[in-house]
């Protein structure tokens, strides 16, 4: 169908709407004069297509392309965060990026409305997932699994007004560590904490805190523990003045809480988890937040989140305002909202936000004028002369087969120059040169770009001599 | 909202009908029957809302998760796969899942139909993208890129009727290559057709053929070259009896074809290619299919797919038939379909056919009853005594901050014999332990699940001596 232009779609939609009006006697040569402007519009948009296409070439509005540089930036914050999630045996799991829109519905409260819905194309009524959570409880009450450690990265969709500058995005990667199961309480709440700490101080983003919602900690005391609010209340008073190290220790030389049996039992869990946060060595990491609350409507527990205390600001840096990081939280009723029967299973759960810290990685490698490789190419395959196509392809093949990576350039007679240039601007450490000499004395040349040195080889050993320069470097 | 389940949607729908009948007398009583009826059915449906949910839990029509074991299949083939383009030295890149309507609008031919639309939410109107290809030429003209050779592994999404058995998914991973510029003539067409089967060797699927499409091969000859229909045909008549390998050189040897000038230049570029596929060593791997045609639209050029000649089939394995894994093409036109004023950069790819790939390896394991570990833990922390969480959650960190794969089961006092029982079955290989002897010498020690060989160590080497075993084996 051809593309019309949206200055010529509005003229039609004028025109329609004349040419809908009943016709009288004063209109009609209106009409007929609007036809002949229709028809002219008709032929010059038909020319125009065929000469060029008549749109603005850009992605959908809050979605971007990762060009390569972007990509190396990505995959760098991606291997971290995987590899600890790794460390802590959780395995892999994908699911479609698409779901049944009931299996979405009633799950994300006054966001649903930020769901991407497909059009119905005769089918399944679809909507993009929202985020990975979602997901994974459906997964668990569909196969019935009641215990699973996992982890999911993958992009996801929302249709929030993107204010792109802060690293908000409708597309975007999450990374989801989940630990569902019954088990004893607060090991694996301890575990998921200690895991944002350690993926933080492994990205080497600055100092961060950790801060849990005292809102939903009260709430956990009053309505599930039984605690009188105004116990509670004193409690928060210590939230209030005090960060999150110390203060279990401090409400239980408190007399007023430590003589209370009520308040004991509601601080009980609390004091678990300072306990274990303190053997993990994280527990100065951790504090209250009086005015965090809950996101997402499936939470059921405490819910924490990750902010950055400074971004990192060097000389010239516009210091960044990032937000929250990285966060988390428990939702025991979310698989059972999937269950026919209603079974729940107990989940506690942390997702890294990988968007800004990609932008304050890439921020920061701008103002310090880092460079990153986009390839691995190890080697350049060139010659100096014309007419050594074949020896090039040859050698070239020899390498791939032996898991070299290698590259050549696709000229029949590129100069030696434009091939070493080539090697210094995409940082290819090493070049194999073969010419009219080396040939005859059935010897290649290995060439190192830093240094320019040169050392001529049997063209037999070539392999072997490149496998070991580079498990040297 | 409330879901209303299927059977009692279609009961509402009976009583409608019924209801918007205009009454008459006698139908009066039936009305106040239906409507008691449906006072009823309502009641309990909101009755049963609040149990529980009334849907089947399951995933879009053609679409799956991939559980754990899977995952890890999955990653094994697209590691390979990716190294492979990195040998190459491609580069990364991705691009929404989704892009404008109009950007993938004329590329697809019949194939359009087969697209997932966005709902139109009040914005833009999009479509999950149909391949990479199409993204990938809208991301060279929109940055004016002239040059690039890129890799791209991503999901895309068809409409097609799903015959899941056959490895046919409504979404699906593709893992694409591709090299964009003007360039001198098939070498980088070569170097496609040497990465598919480095690729198909590396996966040690059994035997495979690269088919080209003969169609397309005299296409270029009589319409590009200017070569009388003729002339081809009696090239085609050697396509037809011989292979690939040694069909130049046999057409050479023709007069009628060698001393035909024209022959000779329509060949030029089949020559050329089956020379540098010749050095590469992989031009027995090639041969030409007649009846093999372009699928899409927007190929320029030669086409070619990659079969496996049979799969391999052992003692009680089914064999399977999965046509193509890989295919690809030349497209010199698709950029300038993007670009204001048309301007074209030549591009040739490959795109690896993942699912297929993977239901050959899945089934291949199966068969042979092959296990894969979902989790890479490489020591289990443990203890035998009662009230060790504590000394465990130490050492698990000390663990965990020494960049070793840890984990440890989730109980105040879990069983030794249950501790053991977890390694065995997820493959742990080490198990550390702490008992109340261990604290009292200070040591700790580390099992070997393999042999059950047990040595104390000092608690302060414990690092030291997991790194040294974990570098041995």
């Amino acid at each position: 169908m051809p593309q019309l232009g949206l200055l010529p779609r509005r003229a039609w939609a004028a025109l329609l709407s004349q040419l809908l009006r009943p016709p009288c006697a004063s209109c009609t040569r209106a009409v007929r004069c609007h036809s002949q402007v229709a028809e002219a519009v008709l032929t010059s948009q038909l020319k125009a297509h065929q000469e060029k296409p008549n749109f603005i070439i850009r992605t959908p509005k809050g979605t971007r392309d990762l060009s390569p540089q972007q990509m190396v930036v990505r995959e760098k914050i991606l291997d971290l965060v995987v590899s600890c999630f790794k460390r802590h045996g959780a395995k892999g799991m994908d699911t479609p990026a698409f779901e049944l829109k009931e299996m979405l519905t009633e799950k994300y409260g006054e966001d649903s409305g930020l769901m991407y819905d497909l059009k119905d194309q005769g089918g399944e009524l679809l909507s993009l997932r929202y985020d990975l959570t979602v997901p994974f409880a459906r997964y668990l009450a569909m196969n019935k699994v009641k215990k699973m450690k996992r982890y999911h990265v993958g992009k996801v969709w929302r249709r929030e007004s993107p204010t792109i500058v802060q690293g908000r995005y409708r597309e975007f990667c999450q990374c989801d560590f989940d630990i569902a199961g019954q088990f004893d309480p607060m090991i694996p709440d301890a575990e998921c904490l200690k895991i944002m700490c350690e993926i933080l101080n492994g990205l080497q983003l600055g100092d961060f805190l950790i801060k849990m919602a005292w809102k939903d900690v009260r709430h956990e005391m009053v309505a599930k523990k039984g605690l009188a609010p105004e116990v509670a209340d004193r409690i928060g008073d210590y939230v209030r003045c005090h960060g999150g190290e110390s203060l279990v220790k401090q409400m239980f030389q408190d007399p007023r809480l430590s003589q209370n049996k009520q308040a004991l039992e509601g601080l009980g869990d609390l004091k678990l988890l300072f306990e274990y946060l303190t053997l993990f060595g994280i527990a100065k990491k951790i504090s209250f937040d009086l005015s965090l609350a809950r996101g997402l409507d499936y939470y059921t527990g405490v819910i924490y989140e990750a902010v950055l205390l400074h971004t990192p600001t060097q000389a010239g840096e516009e210091p960044l305002s990032v937000g929250s990081v990285a966060a988390g939280g428990r939702y025991d009723g979310l698989v059972g909202m999937f269950d026919p029967k209603g079974h729940k299973v107990p989940c506690v759960g942390l997702s890294i936000g990988v968007e800004r810290i990609f932008n304050i990685v890439e921020q920061r490698m701008k103002t310090f004028g880092e460079k990153v490789r986009t390839t691995e190419t190890q080697v350049l395959v060139a010659t100096p002369h014309k007419n050594f196509l074949h020896e090039r392809l040859k050698l070239i093949a020899e390498l791939w087969d032996a898991g070299i990576k290698a590259e050549m350039l696709y000229k029949n007679n590129p100069k030696l120059l434009t091939q070493l240039h080539y090697c210094e601007s995409t940082g290819i450490p090493l070049v194999v040169i073969v010419g009219e000499q080396e040939l005859k004395e059935g010897v290649v040349k290995i060439r190192s770009v830093a240094s320019r040195e040169e050392v001529a080889i049997k063209r037999e050993n070539l392999v072997a001599e490149i496998q070991k320069r580079l498990s040297e470097s």
